[in-house]
């Protein structure tokens, strides 16, 4: 009799909130580039073994950026020549930013296309649409930077 | 006695994470539209049933934003105008994008506008100033398109 | 031999979800301003008590941003002269929005400004990088207006 009382504590089922967090580095050979990282990001919440939840992928610099859109190297151009029409890296003495540092326009483009996204995770995977790709967006290179990826749910 | 000491097993209290997944598909009848949406995210907000939480709504399409703004039909008028000064439709030809499609404008209109909002879930509501309301902005429309709404909380 | 076997009842250590909310009030002086936030919301963060999680903050108003760029008065003169040149205040006729009022620039610098920011919390910590700072940045200033901290995690 005792036994199966004690057996009868209910212990209730819990979904736990689990958390992964990954730095990842990169230095590019170009001023200006556009990185594919969805594969990167994949592979990590993969790793986290989360299956539902946000994942907040971010660059930890304020001169780059992580954006969602599509992988043509066309559009790609296109950004990069619309970019510098919209916040032009010349003349650079345009800047007050400039006295000490010369990428005031990084600054800017990195604005346009954002510091970050949150991506749904849905059955393990990131629930994206056809052509959804995530980018990290470098507009003052050539030296070493990181993007954050943190990751919640369940 | 003993069913004293068995009753004195402390059960904590949880507070579950819980998930919620939808998404709801659009089909514009012209190539530029912003559709007020906040009435169907408070709907499945409600139907979710998570009262603390982060809502997640983005764009599954990489020529569309979500975005909270004022719903003034002389604002949406003049964003329009502003993004088409910002990112040009035409010449077409200027866009190395255009070779296969001609919506390269519509991907960087896309990105000036942002892919996706965070709304903060407090009490079961929309924790929302006076004036903000979500929209989904078509800038390449006349087809069927999504929209994903991810609710985490409990 | 009974009490023992009342120990042995496993009780799973869960790891709960939290939330915490507050909103902090703004009345800027001038119409345009870039108030470096980064201080208030680390003391939110450290009052709410969450160590893993995400942390949202976004201006309640649709002429307002919340961004994360550099602190630097150079820089913040250049992001002024900016987004008056992509977004002009004058002339303000040309606006459709500004019968009633005359904001409507005010609406499109917040588009480019962005919203919101969501912030990685690791270890009790907003997750940054370097130069990271949170800006709010008001655009048709000295009135009262409000930005939200929400924090999930645990």
């Amino acid at each position: 009799m005792l036994p199966a009382k004690i057996s009868s504590v209910q212990i209730p089922k819990h979904r736990d909130m689990k958390s992964f967090t990954k730095e990842i580095w990169f230095t590019t050979k170009k001023t200006f580039e556009l990185i594919n990282i969805t594969r990167e990001i994949e592979a990590l919440l993969k790793e986290s073994g989360i299956k539902e939840g946000l994942c907040l992928v971010n660059a930890m610099h304020i001169t780059a950026s992580v954006f969602i859109n599509d992988d043509e190297s066309g559009l790609h151009h296109d950004f990069q020549v619309w970019l510098e029409k919209l916040a032009p890296h010349e003349p650079v003495a345009s800047y007050r930013h400039n006295t000490a540092e010369i990428n005031a326009d990084a600054h800017m483009k990195r604005q346009i296309m954002g510091r970050e996204v949150v991506v749904a995770v849905t059955g393990g995977k990131l629930h994206f649409g056809p052509w959804e790709q995530i980018f990290y967006g470098e507009f003052d290179g050539q030296r070493r930077k990181r993007v954050l990826v943190k990751i919640i749910g369940e």
